[in-house]
């Protein structure tokens, strides 16, 4: 850490700093730069607020920190890729991740018949949402448990593990009974009650990037989840909120490359809610592997016109099946296997 | 609602639309603009998802909903103005309500002195932080039950409500028995599960705006505490996330009028986290006073260079008195009291 | 255009809004929707102010148009790809095209040597700054003519065309004896005045997309410059503005299949700007091929670490030909090539 | 300037940057902070593209400047506050000063009607526009020329002082026969050659902020104009570009005491712009003098539902009159005059 005082900083200002963080069990070192002064600190790491304190004492103009406040998830921590199982495969290894389904569980019928739609054109796991954060209190909220044994019906029949969000901290004994991966979606990723909980179970956590997140804030949130045990942890970029309003939200396809060079942890690409509507999906999914995404996230529903939510973006097998082989043909083309 | 075809949509493609509007129990009309066929929708409401299902229908170009979302919240529906009991005042009526006190409850001593502190200076109700939202999980996370029972003696001593926030909807019974006012965190704003468990109480909720959050959402997050039956709450603005660095946030000083046209709801100010420097927070302030809010939420702390979080936005109880005092020239100004 | 009246508005009301739209020479249709009365507006377009005006009539709730506001942009009024004459290639057809070179030019030796590695590399066309928009005053502004005369040897010997910025509409007639294509930079994208300019030479226009300007609005550009007569116009995505702080700019890589979509112009990707960081290049690079870019836009430095602006996203020629190896691969799965 | 080392730098990388420093001229000094090398740099102030170079340099993690960019225009530079005259008053002295007028200059009655009318209601300044940026090419562009022969008219009725936006460099010498103030348009913000241009006259310049510029940003504008020799120069907060679209800007009202603090230029505030609608103009304005900005920028039109522009957020001059008296008290509340 380092204190740059102002330029007009006293001596006596800069006497009082050195002696609070001799105090506080730091050592200092003194520089001049550019006619200020300048307080390097030596010791045990700062909690983020103690800086903040140091830079509101007499003659400080700022505080800097160069150390990254990640340490579990960043790859400097631990060099060598995370890998998670997954429907008997590895992801975040060479091979592309696809995880399928609706948007909601809306009946037995539709679930187990998208589960074997997604299982044959390529899909190495099922979603589908049981429990439904909906911007409106009056939009249907998802049948829970009941589909939540759907599903569990859905993966006896087809093999694929089943990928559900999770939004009450209170649930996690019930979800854990029938799902294979916890998904915390995108309104929660900084609900820290809900971090905690999942990060005391073994489930995969397939963690969204929260529509106003910054990328260290997802890794920030990765390391809830990591400090509390649980590694086995998959980073889905979904597309954030900016002022262009064509597309639902802007999939920041920078993310895909930034996050894989600062954390091990594998990451997956979500393109039907970037864009929000059925005919830029495959582009976007396209885009997510050939920038390094180990997997997608897609949104698929027998029947779109009929889809209880998100039916605006959901593609129908046969066009997930055509994405399906685009997206193999661009993960040759890395050097990957899909 | 309206359907508007495209301009080269086929009669066949229209006929369908009709039809399946008619089995789902709608009535249609027809007409031409701009070359287009416009089919007016009328009966019930019909839900989002099932809106952009129709938009998915062969030659449609889009489908346009005219209603508003928000029923319960929206000022239509509800044209005089809702106020909100606490500390012996009405928030929303003439006078400006001032919520103060530290970002986090740190020790008895610390609650107990700035509660009187701004007591004296003219707030009517006492802030502080239990349970902490905080973006590390090495960070301090509050003291949890034992921060409730301090401020809860802070009350006693004092007479000013407290105002906490609650993050785990399981906490909502213990959190009710020390606090008055449940404050929802702009993190939470769509955390519906807490929404929902607040929404069957009867204490006033203090709900902040997402900072990635439109207004319309929030007046929808609203929505969901009203349906469920709680009437009594405050809106927060609090500073919105945008590409302006310099600031912590960015105050949304429009919403402040947009939200006292749309909703009957009382609206609060919180210059504290919006600038996230000491040395604007009054400036904020009065500006939300002279923009129409009903009241405002300060963090105020002894000795802000201690503060464990925070302290770099929080006023010492003598620049807070100055505040007050800037406010209540500004409140006159407008024909209100402070 | 519909008008939307207000559920409250009175027959007077309905009454002034038609006699004011015959009064402007339009024809009216009403109808009853929600509880609400419609009127539609039959007739010549309507420009968006006088539309504004009507919002603002008693009773009104809304005006909406249904219509696109570029007309000469867009696939409906031009359904066939347009294809840009560029360097023996035609840009908009299958062939990727690669636009190459510094950001500023800086010396004879130094673009000379850019225009050969990038000609060996594979690129079509040379990109150099001699005229450079700088944030600061103090910053190297660009070595003006003398930079248009080293560019046009560069082209003598390597038989690449010049694309190169212009900011001021009285330098046309000079850039144009120089260079090929005339660039207009992200900050000038709504610079009217040197729209106007550029759009009444025959010139190619490499139009960037405004680091904050929706697609629309980039749309809305090109129309200026279609509108005066020019339509050699290849769009350029290169990154918008957003809060995340850790790349440069967030590529937008839902626009490109949107603007392939809604407009027959070509579409080139600039993934240099859009990260900042030359770590990151190559993966947006590959992105955007893969979404459906017709080419990309790449900034190339024999010795970025020398550069005098931009250094840090710069490629080296050898980077810039490993760029182009995976840019074929991308090029080739999906159908295209380069 | 500080170039911090990787925690894996070697002695030579090390030694690589130390080496090129001294052969840049700089002197260096060296300290050790969390496992890293520290390279102090003194001697001159580092160009920003070359501080990019050493960014990029083998062992390198990140380099630091600690200077601000702007010189001219800092506080730090030139303490004590600029004062603009106009209209026989001093822009940035304890008087309020307000400009009003409508967006575009439609006929010499309107005009010469709204001069009469703001002037009466207590404005300083009459602004209209001769040439207008319009998002659309088929949209009214300003009825040039003639309208500043109808400004100067209204001047000369009036007294008042003629503001007017100015967007081509080659029109500086015609409107600077006619106006009084060049206004600097949100999206020519960063025109360079127009920055250049104005500032190599002696004109007060109303220099607005970028829609999606930061206040960083805004204030190495000014230093262009400044860097000239022209000092006049008022900064014009006019609202940024956000994800809230209820509004069609949100104003940043931080950057009212933000500017106060960082620059001795006086800053103007533009509601109308900010809000985009009639009704909320004037709570905006309220709150923009309640956080300390030295005046106001407001739209006025005689019939705002005839606007060829902007009708939607202009003011009646009645509206405009109970404008100027709100805001009188909240100027009298924070101690300026109005």
């Amino acid at each position: 850490m380092l204190v740059i005082m102002k330029p007009a900083a006293t001596t006596k200002e800069i006497s009082q700093v050195i002696a609070r963080l001799t105090g506080d069990g730091y050592e200092t070192q003194l520089s001049e730069h550019d006619g200020r002064t300048l307080i390097g600190v030596v010791g045990h790491d700062m909690p983020e607020p103690t800086r903040e304190n140091y830079a509101m004492l007499a003659g400080v103009d700022q505080v800097m920190d160069v150390s990254v406040p990640y340490k579990r998830a960043s790859r400097e921590f631990h060099p060598t890729d995370t890998v998670v199982p997954l429907g008997g495969q590895l992801v975040g290894s060479g091979r592309i991740a696809v995880i399928a389904g609706p948007c909601s569980v809306e009946s037995r019928d539709q679930i187990i018949e998208t589960a074997h739609a997604v299982k044959e054109a390529g899909a190495i796991a099922l979603r589908g949402g049981a429990f439904k954060p909906r911007t409106s209190p009056y939009s249907f909220q998802g049948f829970g448990e009941q589909a939540l044994q759907w599903l569990a019906e859905a993966r006896e029949q087809t093999g694929l593990p089943v990928v559900t969000e999770i939004m009450d901290p209170g649930l996690v004994p019930l979800v854990a009974q029938y799902a294979d991966v916890f998904q915390i979606g995108a309104r929660n990723m900084q609900n820290f009650t809900l971090l905690h909980a999942v990060g005391e179970s073994q489930h995969p956590i397939l963690l969204k990037r929260g529509m106003s997140s910054t990328i260290k804030e997802l890794l920030m949130a990765a390391e809830y989840v990591l400090s509390h045990g649980n590694t086995r942890i998959m980073l889905c970029e979904r597309g954030i909120r900016t002022f262009e309003t064509f597309t639902r939200n802007t999939f920041d396809i920078n993310a895909v490359p930034v996050l894989k060079h600062l954390t091990h942890l594998p990451v997956i690409a979500d393109p039907s809610h970037a864009v929000g509507k059925r005919e830029y999906v495959a582009a976007v999914a396209r885009a997510g592997i050939a920038a390094g995404a180990d997997g997608l996230l897609v949104e698929v529903h027998p029947c779109p016109e009929e889809a209880v939510s998100d039916g605006r973006q959901s593609l129908t097998p046969e066009q997930f099946a055509q994405l399906i082989e685009e997206t193999r043909a661009i993960a040759a083309a890395v050097g990957r296997s899909a």
